[in-house]
């Protein structure tokens, strides 16, 4: 039976120091790794295995990937990497203590920009110390200077449609590390969140959420793997 | 211009143990860790910096390309994982102390087993501990009971030809992290090492080995990358 796990990265030093990361490539935390270790003893415990991967090009998913696969044995499975399962790019926003930037924007901007569906965050500047456009990773794709969650949406789907459905559908259990909004373009478009509701859709931090699909690949209901 | 990185995983807790490995699951030692990290410093330091990745299924191969990776900032990169670029199976030998074996069979025996090459040692009994038959990392996969250095090539070569020669060919700076075996079938290929001299070639751990190619993908001279 077609299954997919999703995790989303343990903290990084960004989350701890509160500030908006998006695409900018930041270390987990001693905690995070902690996290991601347990995410991947918690599968072995389940005896969910997986059994191919993917994650973003992002150092904190990579990592939270190879550090589970490590703990639940199967280090060895295929994995791909690709952009498309970046995090949201938060734009000017990058790089800002969330705290302080409520400070200057105020608190009601503030939950605009994280929480709209649709509008992004002021541009990045070009030139600005997050631009990202010499970064070897990144040569050929078309790096956005900020995106809301709806532009998030309309990179991930497409890839998860050409890239993870037809791995999923020929029979394997998927693994997919990545971020707190790309995961949730996922959860959107499989447990049919509608648009305004998705934003408060909290992914926890290497907490592996689980989907069954049946032989249409229709997806069951979404399931928190927990140490109970 | 096409660029081939060669670089051995660092000591294992077998390697420690003096033990034949082979096909055997070890991890890393503290040192081995230490060896890796230490080859991917000298990769950024070089400018040496690889755009695509192979590697074993094996856990200490594996686990060398992702230190090296991280510690070059290049752990974005694709990496595939496949079974032919594994250790030799050692057969009989799986599990045994080299010194132990030496007092048992003789010096003379256990060196026409490691140097010889086209003589397999004795194949490893199904059902023994180090069977590998119920193992999902093989499954349908040929997985041998034990091979010489010829049978290691003759798996190593092919994989080479049909999966690492045209990505190189692209133009790529391709890392493989793999086994002293493995990449001795590669150096006996690309520097044209006589049969009875290639099981005498050390392949030092944690220590890049590269080679550039080329337009015609002719291989130039076997360089070792060395902290001078």
């Amino acid at each position: 039976m077609p299954t997919l796990i999703l995790v989303r990265h343990g903290q990084s030093q960004w989350n701890l120091e509160n500030r908006f990361t998006g695409w900018w490539d930041v270390d987990l935390t001693e905690k995070g790794v902690a996290e991601a270790t347990a995410a991947g003893e918690l599968l072995a415990k389940k005896g969910v295995l997986p059994t191919v991967a993917f994650t973003s090009v992002q150092t904190r998913a990579i990592k939270t990937l190879h550090l589970a696969l490590e703990a639940c044995g199967r280090l060895w499975i295929p994995e791909t990497k690709d952009w498309r399962l970046n995090e949201r790019h938060y734009g000017g926003l990058t790089g800002l203590n969330k705290a302080e930037t409520a400070e200057k924007h105020g608190e009601e901007q503030v939950k605009i920009w994280r929480r709209s569906f649709d509008t992004p965050p002021p541009p990045l500047d070009a030139g600005s110390e997050f631009d990202l456009g010499a970064d070897a990773r990144y040569a050929g794709i078309p790096i956005p200077n900020t995106e809301s969650l709806k532009l998030t949406i309309e990179r991930v789907l497409p890839y998860w449609e050409s890239d993870i459905l037809p791995v999923l559908a020929s029979g394997e259990t998927v693994m997919i590390s990545a971020h707190g909004n790309s995961l949730r373009a996922l959860v959107k478009h499989l447990s049919g969140i509608a648009d305004a509701d998705i934003t408060e859709l909290e992914i926890p931090t290497g907490e592996p959420i689980v989907y069954q699909f049946d032989d249409s690949m229709t997806p069951g209901e979404r399931r928190y793997l927990k140490d109970t």
